[in-house]
Formats: C-alpha cells, sequence, structure tokens
C-alpha cells in the first residue's frame, strides 16, 4: 500500500501503535503538543510544523515574511490549544543554492515579528540543500500542570464553543492569523475548560479529534457558526482549513457575552457535547438533523 | 547574493547576530544543541538535524532502516558532543504520496532499534506530503549542570583527543555509527573535560570550532591521527565529515591507555592546546608545520 492511499490519520494512528506512551510523556503522538512532565509543577509542551514549498506555499504569490511568520504562527497555535506558555524555537531550514540572502532575511523578518510579540525565542536549528524551500519549525512551551487543556476531557452535556470567525482563511488568514495564545491562558484561568483544541484541519475534522479523544458525541447547529466574509458558503466554515482559531468545550450555563468580553474577540456558542452513541451531527438551517462527515457534511 | 555564495558558517553567523542570546538559553545558535536552563540542577539540551533524500542519502543505495537510524543517530551524536542524556526525540516527515508504506514501516524500525537502545522515546512530529523525503528529526536532552560539555572550555596547554578512527565514513560509518553518549558520560564522570564537539564536519572544521569558541590555538600530528582503514588517505581523516566521534581536551598529564580502558575503545592523543596567536596547525609526516585550513590543509 502507498502512502497516498493509507492517509496522514491513519498513518498516525499506525505510528501510535509502533510507539506506545512511555515512563515520562503524558500525552505524546496524535496530540497537539507533546506533553512531557518534567518538573513538578509544570509539563514542558513540544511541537513540531513542516512547511514546504509548492506544497504549503507558492513564493510566487506570498512573501517570504509572511511564510516565515505563518511557520512560526502555525505552532504557537499548537501552544496555545494546550493553553501553554511558548519559550523557544528551533527552526530547520532546507534551502535552494540559488535562493537570495534576501529571502532570508525576508523570512526570518516575519518570524522574528511574531516571537518579539510572544517573547518567544529562537535557540537553534539545522541548514541544508535542497531543491525547494523547506522550514520545520519545533516549539517548545511550558505550562502549569492545572493549566494544561487537552482534547480528550469533553463530557456529556458541555456546551461548544468557538472563537473568532470560520472559512476561507486561504484568502489571507491562513497567513495572517492571531495565534490564540493570550486567549487560551485567559480560558483556563477564568473558567473550567473540558477540552479544547485548536482548529487547523477544518471545524469538522477537528470537533471530531475532541469527540474522539473524550468519547462523546456532538450536536452543532449550522445557523450558529460564525462564518467568515471570506468563506465562500457556510459549508467553508465546516471544512476549510487553517482558521487557528480555538474550539473548546465549558459546563453548561456559561455565557457567550461573558467569553466575548473577557477575551476581547467574539466567541460564539455552536452546539453541545452529547452522548457516543448520539454521535456527531449537525442541525442545518432548515432544521434538518445530518452526520457531520471529518470533511463537513452530506447535505442529502 | 545567494545562499550558495554565503555558505553555511557565515549564514549561521548572520543569523546568530539577529537573534541575540537572551535570558534563559545559556548557549544557543551555532552550538551541537541549545542549552536551556530549566530546572535549579539540570539543563535541558535541544537538537535538531534534517536529511533530505538525494542531498544526504540516495534511497538506491540505502536501506530506509538505515536512514531511520541515522537521522536518529546524528542528533543523538549532538547531545553525546554536550555529555548529555537523550530522553525524546519529535519525528517531522515530509513524504511522497506514491511511497510505499512498507518503506516506512523499515524507516521506522531503523530508528526504534537506536531509540531502544538508548532510552530514547518518540513523542511527536508532523506529516506531510513533499516530492522526496525528508526527515527532520529534534531531540530533547538533559545534563546535571556540573555535567555540560561545551566547545568553548579549551585551555592552553590542554591535550586534545579524539575517540575511534576517522575518515571514509562515506564507506558506510555514516550510516552506522555509535552515537558517543555512553563514552560522553563517562568522559564527564571521570576526567576533567575542558571542551568537547562531536565530528560531523571533519576533525580540521570541528578542531576549529573548538579553537575559535575558547580563544584558543592548537597544533595537532599528522603521524598521529588515528586515520580508519576506510579513509582514502591521511587527509581523509582531516577534511572527511561523518566520523561522528568524539573530539575533546583534558588538563595536560591525562593517559590516553587510562581512556582507552575507561572507555572501551580506541582514544588517541593527536595534539596540543596553545595560545591563540599560534593559529592551528599540523605538524606533517615529514616534520613541517602547516596551517590547517578548515577543509584539512594545504601540502605546499
Amino acid at each position: 500500500m502507498r502512502i497516498g492511499t493509507l492517509g496522514e490519520f491513519r498513518f498516525i494512528e499506525r505510528v501510535k501503535k509502533r510507539f506506545p506512551k512511555q515512563s515520562n510523556a503524558v500525552l505524546s503522538i496524535g496530540d497537539d503538543c507533546a506533553v512531557l512532565g518534567f518538573t513538578r509543577g509544570r509539563y514542558l509542551l513540544v511541537t513540531s510544523d513542516m512547511l514546504i514549498q509548492d506544497v504549503h506555499f507558492d513564493l510566487k504569490k506570498v512573501s517570504p515574511s509572511r511564510v516565515g511568520r505563518k511557520a512560526l504562527a502555525a505552532s504557537l497555535s499548537d501552544i496555545a490549544a494546550m493553553a501553554g506558555i511558548p519559550k523557544y524555537y528551533v527552526v530547520s531550514l532546507a534551502v535552494p543554492a540559488g535562493m537570495p540572502v534576501a529571502f532570508l532575511d525576508d523570512f526570518y523578518s516575519g518570524m522574528i515579528k511574531l516571537a518579539k510579540e510572544y517573547g518567544v525565542e529562537l535557540i537553534g536549528g539545522d541548514t541544508n540543500r535542497a531543491d525547494v524551500f523547506i522550514c520545520d519549525i519545533t516549539v517548545i512551551g511550558e505550562t502549569e500542570k492545572r493549566s494544561l487543556a487537552r482534547r480528550d476531557g469533553a463530557k456529556t452535556g458541555d456546551d461548544i464553543f468557538v472563537t473568532g470567525s470560520l472559512g476561507g482563511s486561504i484568502k489571507g488568514k491562513q497567513y495572517d492569523f492571531t495565534p490564540r495564545l493570550r486567549e487560551a491562558r485567559i480560558l483556563v484561568r477564568d473558567f473550567r475548560i473540558h477540552s479544547m483544541i485548536d482548529i487547523s484541519d477544518g471545524l469538522a475534522s477537528d470537533l471530531c479529534h475532541i469527540t474522539d479523544a473524550s468519547g462523546v458525541g456532538a450536536v452543532i447547529y449550522e445557523a450558529r457558526l460564525p462564518v467568515s466574509r471570506d468563506a465562500d458558503s457556510k459549508y467553508g466554515a465546516l471544512s476549510d482549513g487553517e482558521d487557528y482559531e480555538l474550539l473548546f468545550t465549558l459546563p453548561p450555563g456559561s455565557d457567550d457575552t461573558v467569553l466575548n468580553r473577557k477575551l476581547g474577540l467574539p466567541v460564539t456558542k455552536i452546539g453541545k457535547v452529547v452522548q457516543r452513541r448520539r454521535g456527531v451531527k449537525i442541525v442545518t438551517s432548515e432544521g434538518k438533523k445530518r452526520r457531520l462527515e471529518k470533511s463537513g457534511f452530506r447535505h442529502f
């Protein structure tokens, strides 16, 4: 069988089976970050993201500084998903020999600016030759043990919330999004977060990551989805990737106007966590209940 | 200017200047590992190595399991250079869609076997599509603060030692080398290591890394070089890369037979650390003193 046939998620499942979790890792393969019990009160968080020219970005269409910014921002979003504080990053690059030095300067400029904003420090990396430009960033962060947010804690009855708006990120937000680091810290400080993830694969897919990991079902309401004006349709809010918003669940009774105010950005209650046997469903704008597929949902 | 003209070391210098070391990092860009002061008594070590198909290896000539082994071993060697203990690793992959799953299984097999030998745990990674196979491994390790070996501690009068034999690693050792983790730990436990590095770029180049960082000079003796039988000439022991042996300095008077016995492998005294103004020299087999260039030395 070829990798293209197996697909990414089944590949990750395979790797997970071959590398059972050992002593010190609290969470490992398949989560947003690896979580390591490093000191008595704190966890160490580790996450990697690789960006490949002509797979993830087209240098004819996007400036090097935006690529550099995004490369770091995607990993910061993984740290945010677990309510961590990013501390350090390592950059491994593959660079075509003919690439202008000015390109790399610009690439680093985008990264530096974002890194400064969040107090993250570049500590090393590796530089190599290749035919295309590739960047792999590893971010190391930390969090108090009591503040860790994870995807497997959703409970039946929880309300489901999402920050910001969803869909159409391909029009620009995929590069210029704000990693929700500050918001995540406010959430774990002021609310009883049961589960959290960042939306990188699309709402439908990432909601299923929460329900699968938590052993629960969910119902969301199409009419409540905070559809971005960049989205081509409501469907985009479910299936478009790279929104990098936070998807989280709270015990019933939480008020989204309080959340809005505390976080200083729109937060929308989009549904409820239900029992596992009820599956993951969407109630369409026409009031019909449909099964939510990882790639969105089938209208008929 | 293009990257190919600037070269790797000048590029690293540029990056170092743009990212001055901040608060928590003890050592950062340009060393074998980043060293972070994470807890009171221990440092955290972080290192990354990227391997790219057709740049670093040719899948027509080498099995996936050997590539997998090497990908991890190269980072473990960086941990060894600082006398650290490797704990965790993260694997970011770029995989062509048409690659057989059996290839990846074999790749991971080579990695797993080595990881088990040294008790290193896979904790995460990222998987992507690309036209060629790329693997970026980040290893996280630790060491007691007092055990840290660094490249900048060489002192005038030190003897210079090297483990194993050098040169010709292209014939096989570049894949099957033993990262000198155990040996490094014995060295910091039983000897007063002043400086250490692993030989990845070649003895001449890595010796200059030690002398540059320490602000010293060095004299080595061609006749004493432990030339591997795989090396094409004595010159290969100076300039061939990927030996992954340890190069270190000890206060004068250390005996290489004691080192041999403690480490259980050949250790050779190859020269002495001298004052900075005397430069880095090699005494040839004919008794002539030559300047040692990073790429070896000029005979005439």
